[in-house]
């Protein structure tokens, strides 16, 4: 099966081409000037499909390296399931996830490691990877970082919040962190102070401020960068490179920067709901079905952040200066309705997550079209950087000989309207993002090799994703 | 005229590739994955040439950004020729320079850059473009700069340092980056304190001290700390992209990272002599045929840093935390004889230059041998940026359909050693790197689709370069 | 002449006492425990006079380093001559200024020294010191400062703007401050790039912008921060102090707090205009008398500062860590009519200046009031460290014995509401501070042991003050 | 009872004063002009006392703020017994110490303190105040806070460290910061993250690294630095003020000023033992009577530092930037013999502690001889800002009517031998600072209008000194 991609401008980090692509199975067989013959072959003529992009961009799939697939959490799980929730990736231009297995203290990492595979093998509609979670970090999960990065698992998330759930203390951190060290893996670091959040909940709670915005007000920044900055010094001491989650703080963002100022393997991501949303706006919130329980839709952790303090502006401009590398989803999904609702009353229930697995890479070219990131940072940080930080770049993250078939054709005078009545089609009874337009449109969706999504129909199947073992990362200085 | 390139490795600023490259003439056709056949077309019988890359990185040519052929400069003229220069810059695997049209206040700037063709057309080996200097900015050299625009001169260079010679005082400095801010030029400086220098050089005379090194001595890092910081208020002021030229000193390289942190438009290159060479090795050089006259080898401006302070290592950092951008030479060769023995009793009167065009890729990729930066990074710094900072990129800096086929071939199993009675092929009676090894070598240089080094052996011929119609930078944020 | 003070709260730089003070002719004999007696002698009885301050602050007289009585400039004087100047002064509370002989470059630096003798002596209300100004930097000038220094003039003012006037370039001034690095003065800086300035000027009233509030638009922070971070990498390489005057920016201040973190000499003071004032209340200046040239009456160099930037704040901020070590008033009066006057239609001709030297101690007290600084900080940046930045601390700055009896009694329960149909002594038809009321009053003032100012009545005579033969700064680490 | 201090140089924290001090009963009556008669009062006949400080300084008593008289630690008491430890203070010119009233997890605050009571009252040699140390924070302690606040106990010590024993968690620390910013009480920390600090040991031990070297090497700057930022972070999201105890590494300077730099009420001490001695010298330390487990005798938390990292020299600056506020000793001596002995063979297990409190004031005034700080600046920190900082400030701290009499008279042609077979009063049978050398001797101290030390002899009793009822810290902006 061989499919001539033809021209359109292909997009990659450091800038753009008019070039054909030429897709052979699996992988791409050549990038090429475009024109129909090579060496006087005429490849429009020789090749089993021609897809027209004239006018539209061609450019690596997106990698979204933090997502939560039915994920077990508050006694419910994650409203996408691995099909579902890979499906509606695709529909968004993501054609590589990197999901998390998790691993609570009584639970052993590879069994959980087996478990998950168990739930995505044979179900997903694009290709995936695991990190892993590892929640009060024990002498067995040690040993198990070993094996898993011959699994091709390569990067292993803490936690130094949630406690009784997820949470390890510094010593366990420091322990994980000397082994990263020595194994080459990239760690992952929730970072807020979960001990502090935790006093600031129960006070909360007792004077009474039980609805969604408490939420933020209880994981103010200070716990944000006080986490960060310790993780940092961690990784100092042992040498680990570090990867900090869902930066929303513009403080956590300066820590970041100061060390990698000092030269540091220090790396951080946001989220879109941290560039575009505000606690203001959950404050705001209420509708007549949710009244102000309707700021529930928002509970996510680290919490949006006050517009008034510029974090948002800040996040953005970390972007384009590098102190921030990439964008991922934390991909979240819980539904108003029998889950979001178990918090009604005390906000400390509401399951944390947002659903944005979808809008990711429309979302981030919104920030293009506002002239906020160049185009090719925008393929940097949705697609290159996330496979080079996670080790699959190659395969993954750019249009090259070799590369797989990851293509996205996107349209620039597309446009997209988000929301649950319109594009949706995560597993969600909500959106987090009703309402939001984007002067752009994913037409087309190529996974190795195979389109997947074709002008707005889902035209692949559950199964057509495979597992990636990913090797260490390509991003470190 | 068809090549395919095989077997190789492909590098470029995000990672590598296995891949082969076809060109059709002056430009990539087709970047492909390995192997001989396309769409069933057997693709090397086809070509006219095969370049077997096996074992080998296949690099977009160098790009050296800052050189100044045959100089005009104290009475006399740096001692390569655009002929001469541009062939021992092929030899060293760079297919394009950016030299400096030099103005004088006395001069028309209009004028100068016509010169500067007449002395560059038909004489180059490689592709050229031009930068405009601009001294004691008047009026009219202002309004050239939009004119030189539409010429594809896109960069204009001030001093701040010089007077009588290049010199423009902090309004004329205000007056031209206003200018640039206006019409998308990039400016660069030249940033030494030269009021604080000409007393120091003064006051050292009167006190006896003439040998070489007190040329470094009496341009202190502070007179290049103050003037970087400088030139980026006026750049802040004025909203003009800054590039500051020929960073030594690690406290200038602080006041662009902060510049840099502020999200401002502010660039930095380092040169090889920064990297590797200190001021201690000045102070200590003597020879049987110089005396302690040896040191004014490495008489150059900047000057070199003490390494005791740590400027070296800051550099390397710099370049991997992209607090500089990219590493250029800083070309402008004086032989010893009649030209640096000017200075002979007065270091003040020594030529200011060094010669490196030549070996520029070498001596990065040591760097990459020595694990201070990685492959990808040296691509970038080396070609990759410096195309996108200058206005080239898509068709230098990069290995795609549509580029020039601007190609080395890179042997990690190679050897280099430098000096004049080696490779050295620089008009120079002397090396400053005289003694230097590389464990790489550039075994074939293609310019344009052609190949113009084979194997170590000059096949070009004088003419062969063209000027380069640059346009606006690429690089902003 | 004896007399007690008694019942008061003595403050000074570091806290409070409950003491008496006894005066025994210029200079304070002791500061006792309250009460009338003393090894049994009945000191009440014993003295000529009895002040009794209870329920008021017993402070060391205010220091105001930075005056400008009757200087020339632009064609004109100041307005306050050194007898309405320090007269205005000692009813505010000020026993000592410290006053600039100017030099222009067609002047003698020891001529001007003299002539200002002429001009203060026999004339003052309250002691005075001068420092010199030093006008484009020549030999002479180098060799009048260590002449000085034996003088008591033990500190010099340098200008990096006002070309033609008062500017010196950077080699001028490297040279300046390697003599104040030998003989140990402190370089005063007005930090301004004056090059800057002038083509913002030009351009501005090329384009029609006339008023005043230009005034302020073409003195940009960006000038203030260069010059300031300029003046201190000049004192980093030469190891000279320096005292920058008159800081009106965050950013420059900002400079002189990283220059203090590395440890070094580095000063600042800050004027109550800064604290105070702002740019956008100059835009919204006008009268029926002045129309939107009403904004003139607060011209002053360095310029009023954008509220909406902060500057304000952070100055306070400032006073409050140290990074401002001290508030003088930059005094220099100008009236309306005759002489801001100058400048309508054109606002560089406008005489820059704003009059205080009555103000600042109230003005400072203020802050006390609203929680901005401590009762002892007041004390230390209005008195003691101005005292001991300028060699003169022991007699002056601190109630001990021995010390010049030059003793202010403030009520924090009086009032003082300040303008010119009020309490304004100085020789100026307009103030700069009309409307401004502080909850607080000056109500004896005593300069070296004589009231010279009592319960709002002056009962001092010109020439009751003195030349202050001052040493080296106190303050150096 | 009434003494006179005559001819002597009083000096405060902002300079010098030649003045005699005059003493009647426990308290200053008046500092006076130098000469015997005031008002007609031959002051040198009405004394009951005179004391002839000729050439000599006359100092408030220092103020050691930091202190651990007979503390339960490890199954052992720290060697010095409020008796002794005060006695030898006396000696060493303190005239007031504030003690740490010690709590464990299974004991009550309230409890403690009266124990405290019990411990010291009667038996000291001069005065003496307390801190309380909060353990493992609970319910009851919070409310201690309050209580002891009326009892003069003004502020709280909590610690990062020391797992089990005195281990708070951020929680807990939150919590308690929480009460500090209501009742205003100073909180204090010993910043050293124990959790990396435990697993670091662990792995020492197993490695077989026993010598007390590896108390340094296991106790690294992150660990110090990362808690220090960690309690900053507190005391911003609560707004108590912060004093951090201790401080050896120059990145944890960093941290704090950083938050002084953006306005925040965080002060930080260090100790004798930081600015002289380092972990080198702790490595090279072996006898023939302990062998090298000679380098016991510096264990103390935080450790000692690297001499070639340059802590030192960096904590030398902040006292002089006032990074660092004071100096205090953590006295808290154990012997060779017994004590430190209990851990040979696990350096884990030796009594942490220094014994100083006899040193400070001549360790630092012999940085006052080398050019260091000043003589005021000696004074500052050593009795003014300690009194000031613990609301002492008017009775301690400074010579100025109404205050305690605790002076001292300290001979700058004097000279001082420390080391356990000279001048040394500690209980302890080594001493840390065997063979330094001080040129200044302190040559009689006066405690509450009483000679206590005159010309070496200690001339005092147990219960000469009283119990200090602190007020709030006066040293908040």
């Amino acid at each position: 099966m061989t499919t001539l991609i033809k021209n359109g401008t292909v997009v990659n980090a450091t800038g753009t081409a008019a070039a054909d692509v030429l897709v052979d199975g699996e992988t791409v067989a050549a990038v090429l000037a475009p024109g129909s013959t090579l060496l006087g072959v005429d490849l429009e003529a020789s090749v089993d499909t021609v897809l027209d992009a004239a006018g539209k961009y061609v450019i690596p799939g997106g990698v979204d390296a933090h997502t939560h697939m039915e994920m077990p959490f508050g006694g419910t799980f994650a409203s996408d399931t691995f099909e579902t929730g890979t499906r509606a990736a695709a529909w968004g231009g993501t054609t590589t996830i990197v999901d998390f297995v998790v691993q609570y203290p009584d639970q052993r990492v590879m069994d959980q490691y087996h478990l998950w595979h168990e739930k995505a093998d044979g179900n997903c509609a694009i290709d995936y990877g695991f990190h892993q979670i590892l929640s009060d970090v024990q002498d067995d999960s040690l040993k198990a970082m070993d094996e898993l990065i011959g699994e091709g698992v390569t990067s292993f998330k803490l936690f130094m919040a949630y406690k009784g759930v997820f949470l390890s203390d510094d010593g366990q951190i420091l322990r994980a962190f000397q082994r990263g060290a020595e194994n080459g893996a990239m760690m992952m670091m929730h970072a807020e102070n979960g001990a502090m959040i935790d006093v600031l909940v129960q006070q909360a709670l007792e004077a009474g401020h039980t609805t969604p915005y408490y939420h933020g007000m209880t994981r103010p920044w200070q716990a944000e960068e006080e986490a960060t900055h310790r993780a940092i010094m961690i990784a100092d001491l042992t040498g680990a490179p570090l990867y900090v989650v869902h930066v929303s703080a513009k403080q956590a963002v300066e820590q970041i920067a100061a060390a990698r100022g000092r030269g540091r393997n220090v790396f951080g991501e946001t989220c879109p709901q941290y560039l575009y949303l505000s606690l203001e706006e959950q404050l705001g919130a209420r509708s007549e079905e949710w009244g102000d329980f309707e700021g529930a839709k928002w509970v996510c952790s680290t919490p949006l952040r006050a517009r008034a303090e510029g974090h948002q502006e800040q996040l953005w401009q970390a972007l384009r200066t590098n102190d921030l590398q990439m964008v991922s989803t934390d991909h979240c999904p819980f539904c108003m309705k029998e889950q979001k609702d178990l918090g009604r009353g005390d906000f400390s229930k509401i399951p944390n997550g947002i659903g944005s697995v979808e809008h990711r890479m429309d979302l981030l070219y919104q920030g293009v079209v506002d002239g906020r990131i160049s185009l090719p940072r925008w393929v940097e940080i949705a697609s290159t950087t996330p496979a080079r930080m996670f080790g699959m770049y190659g395969r993954k993250g750019v249009i090259q000989p070799g590369a797989d078939a990851d293509i996205v054709v996107y349209d620039p005078s597309g446009h997209t309207s988000i929301g649950v009545g319109r594009t949706h089609h995560m597993a969600m009874d909500y959106s987090a993002w009703e309402g939001f337009e984007v002067d752009g449109h994913v037409d087309t969706v190529i996974s190795r090799g195979k389109v997947v999504v074709d002008d707005g129909e889902y035209v692949g199947s559950a199964g057509d994703g495979r597992y990636v073992k990913r090797g260490l990362s390509q991003y470190l200085t």
